[in-house]
């Protein structure tokens, strides 16, 4: 079946083809065509990337105006602007949710042996099950992110208007579309989450795992190198700096020296917390008080009380004179 | 008014169709139609992200032929494409620049009341006015970008031509795209500059404020997690790695527990100074004297002499025999 | 001659287009038409960029399907799938592969005096047979990224299916384009892969410089921040996480003051070892013994033997109450 793939006949005599003609052989038998979940699989029953980004781009579109396709709508437009988006993200999103729900039986049918394949009918029914609940969530959404638009603004000195802010802020973005992954996330949808996060991640640096459960009013200044973990818990008014990290603990293994899957492995954020860049927070059990500041480059794996005010004891810096190069 | 936006009557009765058309409605609601400048804003006068970043791809292949657009230019077609590249950033920003200069007036009128808003002959005739001296900066820009990529080239031992220097390295984007920017910054043009230099930060993970005053032959290595802040001054000759934060001092707030806008937050940077990775040099007063060397991951919140090395006193580290895994 | 190359005829009188045209003179004389490798250069020679992005695309997609260009393949279509895309990565690679040639006979010429320039025919000659050897190579790089793939889904308690893994993990996709890139590093291609690993370190904040050696089942989690430098080699079965630095020692400089060249300058990593979040390590001499724990901010310039686990010694951080605002 394997050799079936590739036609000999299609390759000519030239050198560099007939060179590629041998490696396309010898690849071809470096891919699991059977199984539909594998390390080597073609994916050809997983959700495409390229549909998946175009619909979180729509729906950003949405609950974001302006900030991702860079086209302005004037008041008049609104009305077709959102019908249109809508029905875009509608239809892209609904072939691949489809694809991914394949995936949700795969889990299930790992844990309940003889578990039947989800017919055609049952997986285009439970889609438009989903994105009928997406629809809805969107106007929250949409409220949510006027809030963190606000916060932006609110929280940042070098903010002058609200259009530079929703512009501008790639922390918004990135909050904004975990705030859309969450949901899909919330509603057991697999795989495109992730694809959604990790499109944002590359265009912010910001690495907010899909399950993380973020109040309203959140920001996130510069936002490169962020990175929040799934089971982490962030309550409202929270701001964040560049390079902060809701990590897992280290070193926190089962017996057979695997991590351990599906517990609280990230930290809770309560209200109104500050954490300066570059400040690493680790830890499942780890809660850091309401208005607590937590400083920069601080290093913490313990709960402090709420109204705390956290700063690393930094390392003495050594100051010494240069000694004079020879060839000044 | 805003009912009328959305018409009913383009929504058939297909179940996602019929969805759709409410999310529509509900979501037609939450964007402000009458305000220019708000948190829920649609943004119909703001200029448009996607234009202003097609602007500085040209502007960039002219003051760093290749870097951007991925072309080779020969030498027979230099002077088209310089006449072709102006003409069209120059079409772009006019009318960009047209429609972020009415966010200047918004400012304005908020301190001065009953300011009149600008008539369109005068946002075009100013608009023109910026365009003709970003023109004419260009060529002082572009010697700028000559002596960066020298300073790049002379600054790390992996570079081996400089084509190889021009072509690849990010922290050379990021300066001329900087460099541009920080032009239209200084000509107070509000919010295209900002999007300007966060195109540069998703592009390398580099983010500058457009407001930094930056020296000449200026390199960044590595260039993912820099942040340097609005008020920042940089000396001529200066070199940074990666993770590199000039920031503002943390918790400096007025009596109303809010940041203080317009004063210099951000350190000062002189002549020939090497910051290595990962080091944070926070505060408006502090100022790191000529030639000093900050070793990587240094946090420093006072000034330091001309000539000084300044290394961390790093914690000692723990170094102890891993237990025997029972599996092994 | 630079004066041939703008015509004034094609400037006309208006406003606009006369400072255009002034500034495409005054610019025009900035680029050095003559030097093939200078800083200010017009890289008329050198390999491009777009063509190059275009050709790793297509790479990435054979050794990774569906990662990239976001299609999926179904088996049918596997065949011609391969053919297309090798097809279409030669095709663009040996135009870029014969440019970047020219570069090799420059740092040749600068060695050894007299050194006559290729010919077009050698030249075309040379890339071919890069490209045949890179050609077999991408079947041991897919067996590689497979075995990637794998180590990454032991090592993230988040994934739940490999296709999720497939699909999302930035860090896979880091090391599949360094994969690629070190291949043709080996073959002494002159800056096309670092034009590839400039373009992953875009998409995915992680700096891997062509030149580091790195063993199977490598997985960087996260990812963004990562750098690794040229001399770095990293033994089978490593796992790292966001920003760990492998890097060169600071301050190391000969006699004139200047970084050393074509020296081990980055650290040795051997099998097993697992480096956590923002830890650095320095020096060519530097080696963590095999099954090592780097523990998360540890700062560490010196080797470790086997079976090391080491942690920083964190300062103590200062947790003290907040004196209550006046507004509450």
């Amino acid at each position: 079946m394997k050799n079936k793939t590739i036609r000999p006949s299609t390759c000519s005599n030239a050198i560099q083809e007939s060179s590629i003609c041998q490696t396309a052989h010898e690849l071809a038998k470096l891919y699991s065509l059977g199984d539909v979940d594998a390390p080597d699989g073609l994916l050809g029953h997983a959700p495409g990337t390229r549909n998946t980004h175009e619909a979180l781009r729509f729906l950003l579109d949405i609950v974001f105006p302006g900030k991702v396709t860079g086209t302005t709508i004037s008041n008049d437009e609104l009305g077709v602007f959102l019908l249109r988006r809508l029905s875009d993200a509608w239809h892209l999103l609904h072939q691949e949710i489809r694809r991914a729900l394949l995936y949700r039986w795969l889990g299930e049918a790992a844990r309940v042996e003889g578990k039947a394949p989800p017919s055609k009918e049952n997986l285009d029914l439970e889609a438009r099950r989903i994105l009928k609940i997406l629809l809805q969530k969107l106007v929250a959404i949409r409220r949510l992110v006027v809030e963190d638009i606000q916060a932006a603004y609110d929280g940042d000195p070098a903010a002058l208007t609200f259009a530079e802010v929703q512009l501008t802020y790639p922390g918004l973005l990135a909050v904004a579309a975990h705030r859309i992954a969450h949901e899909l996330y919330e509603l057991n949808v697999p795989i495109i989450p992730r694809i959604m996060s990790e499109w944002v991640h590359s265009m912010t640096g910001t690495d907010i795992h899909p399950g993380a459960r973020i109040g309203h009013a959140f920001f996130i200044d510069h936002a490169t190198g962020v990175v929040i973990g799934e089971t982490a818990q962030i309550g409202n008014h929270v701001k964040l700096y560049q390079g902060v990290t809701l990590g897992a603990r280290s070193f926190k293994l089962d017996e057979e020296g695997n991590p351990v899957k599906h517990i609280k492995r990230h930290p809770t954020v309560k209200d109104e917390v500050v954490i300066y860049a570059n400040a690493t927070i680790l830890g499942g059990d780890t809660v850091i008080g309401a208005r607590s500041i937590i400083g920069s480059n601080v290093h913490l794996m313990e709960s402090v009380p709420a109204d705390s005010v956290v700063s690393a004891n930094y390392p003495d810096v050594l100051i010494r004179e240069k000694r004079r190069a020879k060839k000044t």
